[in-house]
């Protein structure tokens, strides 16, 4: 029997040596629901197309212009256009495991996978540099712009494209690209002489080479990603106009308190760092890790999930500090988050991870990409004013199908590509559900191979049914998590109620599991008001409506000739909100009836401020009712206002 | 008999033919009070160290670079340091007017202003053309960047200085260079064949020409002010990453139907906006300015007077859009806002102008320089949450003698230099007292000079003492503001209660005036308690002190070992608050002592939300006493925190 863990073929396959709770499983798949329609809307529209968005913008273009000697107008002044292309042959890696891929799309994206290789191979230089931005633009010129160049985060990506096309097709030859241009930094960065001592401005380097060690056994590649780690810190990326923090270089890694900067690159680099402690096991890093995921989401994400709260340096503000309208969210740091919270699950088997990472999932996640897989989104703003966009707003707020800087689409093509390693992991001697998608999963225990189907129409739905498909002789654990959010949970083993009370947001329950036992985890899906805690200033007086582990939001398509700024008041409570449906969504989402009441327009002064002790013109507040749809949905019917906190007075 | 409008010395001087209800005096003068000591630190301290600074930050040794024929290190690459040079010119000419100038400083600043002035002379080009950064960066480029470039963002600053120098000393010579520069400009821009077709990325010029104009009598500066304006908003600045809206060139001045982009930028234009329509009476120029200013005062106008709430392009948001830990405010945009709401007084007589004047200079404005006149602070925001420099924050809200852009600096210094034209106004039958400063204050009206002497101790106390000191046979009109914020304000004259309300802000009293006569205007300078309009998200929840035309915010420095964030909650009502003083501050200013309570910090969870629903845990609230300052003394004992906005509960 092969090591248990070394069979994953997701993103992450852990050695036996790793010093983790739980593994990613050698089977997972998505079988039904609003998963496995987001992974058909993937694998047929988004995965595909993004290879003429790719062409258009010109990334191909440089990578030929790189391979025919340079001689040529290298297209925007990016320098991590490459990026785009590896996370996107990243995704192509996973979705050529799909089993559900259909036979013309499997050839099609075989053969993107072949041709960029190909050109990939044209580019490398004979001592496996790869970079078309520094070949075309600055040739010769190599590991030096590491403050804003990308080329390690670049390379990053590469490997991470070569371990899933390697892991999911067999497929050599992009891994050899990516060994190449890894064997040189390997050898090119150090403290030794002649070698560079300088990490990245960006991180994504870190993760990559702990990752390609794994896919290889090569220790080296460990042991770079332990240089990048220790070196980082250390100003050795010199002056950044928006502070060291912005690229995570202001206090060495294991002595950092807080999250700071550039939300992206301090979420790559703490994956990075959850993933060189489960390989080594050091404990100041884990801590790190630990330390980091609980400050940054107790005190700096918001209710979707998303965090970074500064437009100017996407960046991390100040604790607490989350405002609505400006929060930037990038798809990518919500991406990013989920990597990480996975990471911190699969080495503590810690609930709160399971838990964010559901919430920024379904929210700070889905939100960035439209239902129709077409149009993406930078920034995942939590209040979008009236006339915002068309009075000449910020147009990180419009969905497009592709961007300038086009980080975000590749990578949510990526991560829904890989999600059903996402779902299900396993320990020693237990096989562990943290998200609920209709699928099968198995585990390789200690005492052999199990395995479950689940069956649910979670989030819409608080039913999930689990039902074991393969099971050994010996008991062995079947454990599932019970959401945050879910208070009032029930769990019966073929109809038969527990009563167990959840431990750290687990059910466990051990037995000699026959074919066919089947466990229901019921739910409670039903709407809720949420408030923030009161230092987060800009939900002051405000609610919002969450339902299973949904945010939802007021737009201004559902209410048709109102302002949301002026009009809006949130629902009496909970218990008076009922389901409908939303007017051009599709009929399985479901939106929310909201009594609420309409504060009329009060004729204005020349001066926005009151006297608080004078007397209000008597207002008579007008009955009516809103409809609040699934944040994830939202901008998919016009750009219109709204919002998610909404005023109760 | 000269004519009346004539006269005027300080920034605008009217011609007989302005349509405008009032007009600057000709003699204005501050002495005593909170001004007083204000306009003693810059002519002491501020304009003299400037010299020291400019130096030091390379504006002199650009301009000599320049003068030698630019072969060496530009330093800086910004491209308008060059206003930063003139900016303090203006002020050195404004405070050579100055009767309370010690000699020695007054030669000081005279040998500045003449070596400057040979400088300048050196560097300009024989056909007028004057900018270091073109003349020593882009040799012979001249009006091609106009977007990024400021060349005339410059020029107009060196005209607004020239025309300073030559009002208040008579000094020809910076005004010859300005006009050889000016008449370069004239003659390189317009419609014409061979003429540059286009206008400046940073409004500024309008108003300078305007005011060149008037000082010279040559229509051509008016002419090009005209076209300048005419000229915006048809894309003739091309595209810009953050919208045409930035530059205002998204829209033709006329059309605009809101406030919009870069904030200084803005104003700047509806100053010049509002000095053409006064000069040529055009009613749609005149309605421009005034819609503008009412769109941004009721939707876009912090409660400091402050404008600007995004960081990222110094620019207005949304209407109500108004953070107030991401409050840009420029202080460069308190500056303009202050010189636009003066020309739309002079031109309409409106009492709101001087309102938000008044709350803009005490608060928005004042808050941009240290109480010592050394340090500037570039952003004003209204809330600083706890250790937030400390963190690696915001520098921009740090106090420090320079800034790499300096473009506030010297703006402070030559509002302060030229303060005394702030103050009063006069009309054809009337003198306007619209600001409450001690001094002496008189006016050419049609029947002949008539003048008052102004004792007050505003802002710490309601009394002012308004005395006839030059009078005229005929009747005439003493008009007095009473402050949107003075309700129950009283009016005497020789201590005989005046029974009449005031009528749109202003008390007008007419009689046969005689010396010594003696008009007593009592306003209540009490505490009180303000609220925003619901649509102020960002307000929701709180309630600001305010007190006269001041408003004032909790420090740590005041409340040490507290967190503000944690433990702030509102006063139960403005009749408890009382007076003290503030440990570290000059012992005039009046701090507030507010009953308020604390509420202990809740034992963190990992997640900051929480059903609405839930119970929460019991608090004891703790009976506490915070002390609030004025807004414009923060951050004058270090780097701590500060809010505004106060939660009620």
């Amino acid at each position: 029997m092969p090591p248990a863990r070394s069979t994953a073929r997701g993103p992450i396959r852990l050695p036996d040596s790793a010093q983790a709770a739980l593994s990613p499983l050698p089977t997972a798949r998505i079988l039904g629901g609003i998963w496995a329609e987001r992974r058909r809307i993937n694998r047929e529209v988004s995965v595909p197309s993004a290879w003429d968005r790719l062409q258009a913008a010109g990334n191909i273009a440089n990578l030929e212009l790189a391979a025919d000697g340079g001689a040529g107008e290298y297209v925007n002044d990016l320098p991590f256009l490459d990026s785009d292309l590896y996370k996107w042959l990243e995704a192509i890696g996973w979705t050529l495991a799909d089993p559900e891929l259909a036979e013309r799309t499997a050839a099609e994206l075989r053969d993107r996978l072949s041709a960029a290789t190909d050109l990939l191979n044209r580019v490398q230089a004979d001592d496996g540099y790869l970079d078309s931005h520094f070949q075309v633009r600055f040739p010769g010129e190599r590991f030096v712009q590491l403050a804003h160049g990308h080329e390690l985060y670049c390379a990053g990506h590469l490997i991470q494209a070569a371990v899933a096309a390697h892991r999911s097709t067999e497929d050599e030859r992009l891994l050899a690209v990516a060994r190449r241009f890894a064997d040189l930094i390997v050898t090119s960065f150090g403290t030794d002489h002649g070698q560079v001592d300088g990490v990245c401005g960006h991180p994504e380097i870190e993760t990559a080479l702990v990752e390609l060690h794994r896919e290889t056994g090569d220790q080296r590649y460990l042991g770079t990603a332990q240089y990048f780690i220790d070196r980082r810190g250390h100003g050795l990326l010199g002056h950044h106009p928006f502070g060291p923090q912005y690229f995570q270089d202001h206090v060495p890694v294991r002595d950092a308190q807080a999250v700071a900067g550039h939300s992206v690159r301090q979420l790559y680099l703490l994956a990075g760092v959850a993933d060189l402690a489960v390989e080594t096991g050091e404990v100041a890093l884990a801590e790190t890790a630990a330390r980091l995921w609980a400050e940054g989401t107790a005190t700096q994400t918001y209710l979707t999930g998303g965090v970074g709260a500064h437009h100017r340096d996407e960046a991390y503000g100040d604790p607490y500090e989350l405002p609505n309208e400006r929060s930037y969210c990038e798809t990518c740091a919500a991406i990013a988050s989920i990597m990480f919270s996975w990471r911190m699950l699969i080495m503590t088997g810690g609930a709160e991870y399971a838990d964010l990472l559901e919430r920024t999932l379904y929210n700070g996640f889905l939100a960035g990409i439209s239902l129709d897989g077409e149009r993406y989104i930078y920034a995942n703003p939590l209040q979008v004013r009236d006339d915002h966009l068309a009075a000449g707003g910020d147009q990180d707020y419009a969905r497009v199908p592709w961007f300038r800087c086009a980080c975000c689409p590749p990578n949510v093509m990526r991560l829904i590509a890989s999600l059903e390693h996402y779902v299900a992991l396993s320990g020693p001697t237990e096989l562990v559900l943290h998200q609920y998608v209709t699928g099968g999963y198995a585990a390789e225990l200690a005492a052999g191979r199990v395995g479950v189907r689940v069956a649910t129409d979670h989030p819409w739905r608080g039913e999930v049914e689990v039902t074991v498909a393969e099971t050994v002789e010996p008991e062995w654990t079947l454990t599932v998590r019970v959401p945050h959010w879910a208070a009032g949970a029930t769990l019966a083993v073929d109809g038969v109620p527990v009563d167990e009370t959840p431990e750290d947001g687990w059910w466990r329950h051990t037995r000699r599991w026959q074919l066919g036992d089947r466990v229901t985890l019921t739910l409670p899906v039903v709407p809720r008001l949420t408030t923030a805690d009161p230092r987060v200033d800009a939900a002051r007086g405000c609610v919002a409506v969450e339902r299973g582990p949904l945010v939802y939001c007021v737009e201004s398509a559902d209410q048709p000739g109102q302002r949301l700024d002026e009009m809006i008041m949130a629902p009496a409570g909970a218990a008076s909100i009922s389901e409908r449906t939303a007017d051009g969504l599709p009929s399985e989402i479901v939106a929310l009836r909201l009594p609420a009441s309409r504060r009329p327009r009060v004729a204005s002064s020349w001066w926005p401020y009151a006297d608080a002790s004078a007397t209000q013109p008597a207002v008579v507040a007008e009955q009516i009712e809103l409809t609040a749809i699934p944040y994830f949905a939202w901008g998919n019917r016009g750009s219109g206002a709204m919002r998610i906190w909404l005023p109760t007075s």
